[in-house]
């Protein structure tokens, strides 16, 4: 297909196309002219690759890392979607924080010895349990079994829709299914918690 | 006690005190000489209401509303709950989203008809699923499930946890409990999901 029909299947604007191209995100097409390539599904798939992750906020630098996972896939699935988990992760750098807690939760969740578990993804929970305490917040332990249990629950049903029919497809689901429900979980927690208050407190005088 | 020990007690600078104090959020101590005033253990625990509010992002003229409700408790610890938790909702404006998926979610979450569930929270929730949407992405069937029943056991173990002995107690824990594990919560999810991913996909072959 001429690049305008590549534009028009992937929603992506021709000029954004021209940029990926320059960067070397994307292949050039099979040129069929001085000024004319013709492009294939596999660049609109890899488009739409591109594009999930910037939507996400990924950087073009950690684009060009996924898509490099993509091009040699690692040996595992599991390897790949670590490609595409650490795309999307916030790198907290090693600052002396104190990984026990964090890296007791992760255990909580099923962590074994030996698993693959980014070391900057386990900084991101120490931070978030140091703001908590920092604030004089402590998060009961029947509150903190509920979270921990969810996370697991969330993940489980989340892992079983990975797509395994292409390796394009898994990153897709990764890096969108990783990033954009997040917001969706946390508007969720929000009502229900209005909704548990109701339930026990409504009727109730002050 | 003098300003300093309140200050010692509390954590909080003198000059933030001085602040309060001068915004009307903190009522006067009682004077006892020309620059001198001596506070209570309720002042102590009105300025950690306060601290609680701030740290968590909220707006010296929401906190103005949080205290006042303490002050002038509604008739249910439920309209004293919405209030704080009202302070800590991002104000969505009503611009016309749909939120008959919304509102499905709600239902789903126990919501009844009558409940006082804020409309803001919902656009909240219509806005997540729409910018999920606008990105290509659909969220599985079984893992919105999954997101659903946690959303509603985590909830339950919150509302579980409020302290009912004060207005104040528990004015904090769900300005604090709703705002501060949102991170904690988050970060728990990623790293369950590279659990369950390398229990699914280790050692299987790309």
């Amino acid at each position: 297909m001429r690049i305008s029909a590549l534009s028009a299947t992937t929603g992506v604007p021709i000029p954004t196309i021209k940029y990926y191209l320059r960067e070397g995100l994307l292949p050039e097409g099979v040129r069929t002219g001085a000024t004319q390539a013709d492009y294939s599904d596999a660049h609109a798939q890899r488009l739409r690759v591109i594009r999930a992750l910037v939507a996400s906020g990924v950087s073009i630098a950690e684009v060009r890392r996924v898509l490099a996972a993509l091009d040699t896939p690692p040996p595992t699935p599991h390897d790949l979607l670590g490609v595409a988990h650490e795309a999307v992760t916030a790198h907290v750098e090693d600052d002396g924080l104190d990984l026990t807690d964090a890296q007791a939760l992760a255990a909580r969740l099923g962590a074994k010895p030996g698993m693959p578990i980014e070391p900057s993804q386990l900084r991101v929970l120490a931070r978030a349990l140091a703001t908590t305490a920092d604030a004089g917040f402590e998060i009961p332990a029947p509150v903190m079994d509920a979270y921990v249990a969810s996370a697991r629950r969330v993940a489980e049903a989340e892992i079983n829709g990975v797509p395994t029919d292409s390796p394009e497809a898994a990153v897709s689901y990764v890096v969108l299914g990783t990033v954009l429900p997040e917001s969706v979980l946390l508007a969720l927690r929000r009502i229900a918690e209005q909704v548990v208050s109701a339930e026990r407190f409504a009727g109730r005088s002050g």
